[in-house]
């Protein structure tokens, strides 16, 4: 095991109804509060009404920032922050999934940086204060209502970029499962591939004696698989959408990655796939991770044939590592396959024509991966053997 | 799954050679150090000198309070409290093990509070305050590094009572896996059998549908049961010492009881022998869960066998679910054994003449437990079957 530091400030509040908690939760921060949300299914579902009436119970100012993009623009996070300086926001409630809380966590670090927030995803600055956040969770999927992390896009430059501080970890979530009953199906299915990918990244490692953080990731993963598959086959099922939901926060909590050396190779190339397709970011993974998987699993095949023996419940009588390892990956693609995600680029409009402009991007800083570090002809090759 | 809160603001610093760091960690809060710590052990292995050497790098003030007892002591907090009022002490920093980190909670949350300590265990009041602690763990047992619980024995009256805020949680906790190379046998007995022990009163219970806590409790249970045979067999095996002392921090730290209805019956029943008898929890634990087991397990059967199946690799084929969880609970009981735990109240010296006092401090506030409920004639019950 390696060293590392822990440190998850965030206030998870978990249940159904607890919405009802949004005022007492948001008043210790002040009263100008900017609303996050996206493309308005919170004022079909009647959230965006329980909402406001919370925030009218303590009195609060309400600033809108509507029309968060499922993936989050540059543009629409700078409109947000010029709202925050002229009107004095006090705290920022991101209403959404994902994209809209790490479009909240842009703003709220680039409402007190003087300059361009883009700055922070290219590691030309870092964050040095930030407004305080807090997050109402409609999707279990980014874990990014327990985390300090923010995925932004700049369209004109097709480019999309991460950062990072412990000064964006929201103050709270409020995680009712019941306000994902109303989630459509291929936004639960990009879900969970994104759960499954996130604990992929941090249980594909070259660290050895790390059983504790290893089986954590095999019980997220099995939970996943079971209640993925329940939350789909009925969208209210409470405690399918629990599970789900609990599972999602715990792949990117800081629970898996203790000590361990991650890898994370696979967001970089969807990243890059994302950035000039607008694919959504679930579909780019599920298409990419098995042929991630296939590309690199020789360099530590007990790790993938333990995967196939822990996480899908293969028989390993009388086969050999490498053909546990096969079959392991062969399964996940036979789930998200299942699940109805797609296995190629060219379903979801993406052609060979920018493999290359993708994988120099991916790899401008270097070699990216710690499993197997991948250079750009490794990262040509899974883009290739993924259309 | 039940409504929950999780909210765990303690920073882990985690590795070989952490104390390195404790200056920079200390030091946001002030120069006005009480150093808490036990029996001495901290001065024979070096570690005083390190702690010491890092204080005084940021010319910290150091008053101290060595001497904490296995069991601490009521009297012995207080002392601490007049310390902190006297010297004006802006931080605490527990050196030790949970016992050490219990007494510096307690002398926390007293030197803030105008009147007795004690008046929070027995709920005559609530924690308003405290002064920030931090610690520097030396024993893999309690998880009380990441947690705001403290147990405080009041001996003149023989009563051994908890309390918990959210105002002691430590501010930090540095885990070097090292610090626990010269633990003797006895304590590393004991402190896995704490683990364990804090995993059942979480794992036990009648709430279902709670795949991810059930496999994160089965993932501690398994690695404890692993690391601790190793850690027994060579206490300088790095990667046996650091999967334990992890695992014995998320024992406790709040990952395993979100949505879940816990028992600590168990717990209230050893708090009452050790607080006549003075035993290590750990040996009190030893000799009653398995008891505690045999008493219950017919409440949820199906649980018990999955433990057997799951925690202990039993295997289920043509056995009936009774006959599982029978064998799961032999299981326990024979491992405890091996690793050298006691099995009988006999072995530590307790005998039966204090059983029927002991069974009625217990339930003082009426019945215990949640898995099963227990009344007076229960504890007395299991306690005569541990004789």
């Amino acid at each position: 095991m390696n060293a590392f530091e822990l440190y998850n400030p965030t206030k998870l509040v978990f249940g159904a109804g607890k919405v009802n908690r949004l005022g007492e939760l948001v008043k210790p921060y002040g009263s100008r509060v900017l609303l996050v949300y996206g493309g308005g299914s919170i004022k079909r579902s009647g959230l965006y009404d329980d909402v406001m009436f919370q925030l009218s119970e303590i009195r609060a100012t309400v600033h809108e920032l509507p029309g968060i993009e499922p993936n989050p623009r540059l543009t629409t996070v700078n409109k947000g922050i010029d709202i925050c300086r002229k009107e004095k926001i006090e705290f920022i409630l991101a209403v959404g999934g994902g994209s809209v809380i790490d479009a909240a966590k842009a703003v709220a670090a680039g409402a007190l940086y003087d300059g361009d927030m883009w700055d922070f995803t290219i590691r030309r600055a870092t964050v040095q204060a930030a407004l305080p956040l807090g997050t109402v969770l409609t999707l279990a999927a980014t874990g990014s209502e327990m985390n300090g992390n923010s995925v932004i896009s700049n369209w004109e430059a097709k480019e999309k970029r991460a950062f990072g501080s412990k000064l964006v970890y929201p103050k709270f979530s409020i995680l009712d499962p019941k306000l994902t009953y109303t989630v459509p199906r291929d936004q639960t299915v990009n879900g969970i591939v994104d759960i499954m990918s996130h604990v992929f990244e941090q249980y594909f490692t070259l660290t050895t004696d790390i059983p504790l953080q290893e089986r954590f990731a095999e019980s997220i993963l099995q939970t996943v698989i079971e209640n993925g598959e329940k939350a789909l086959e009925d969208g209210s099922d409470f405690d399918a959408r629990a599970n789900l939901m609990l599972a999602g926060t715990y792949a990117l909590n800081g629970t898996l990655p203790n000590g361990v050396s991650t890898d994370w190779a696979t967001h970089g190339i969807e990243h890059e796939v994302s950035a000039i397709y607008d694919i959504a970011h679930g579909a780019g993974l599920a298409i990419l991770f098995p042929n991630w998987m296939k590309y690199v699993y020789k360099e530590r095949v007990g790790k993938f044939a333990q995967f196939a023996v822990r996480v899908w419940g293969i028989d390993p009588s009388g086969k050999s590592e490498d053909e546990l390892a096969l079959e392991g990956i062969a399964a996940t693609r036979a789930y998200f396959t299942r699940i109805g995600a797609p296995a190629t680029l060219g379903e979801v409009g993406v052609k060979g024509d920018q493999i290359d402009r993708m994988a120099q991007e991916a790899t401008r800083f270097g070699p990216i991966g710690s499993f197997k570090q991948l250079d750009i002809e490794d990262v040509k090759a899974i883009l290739q053997s993924s259309l």
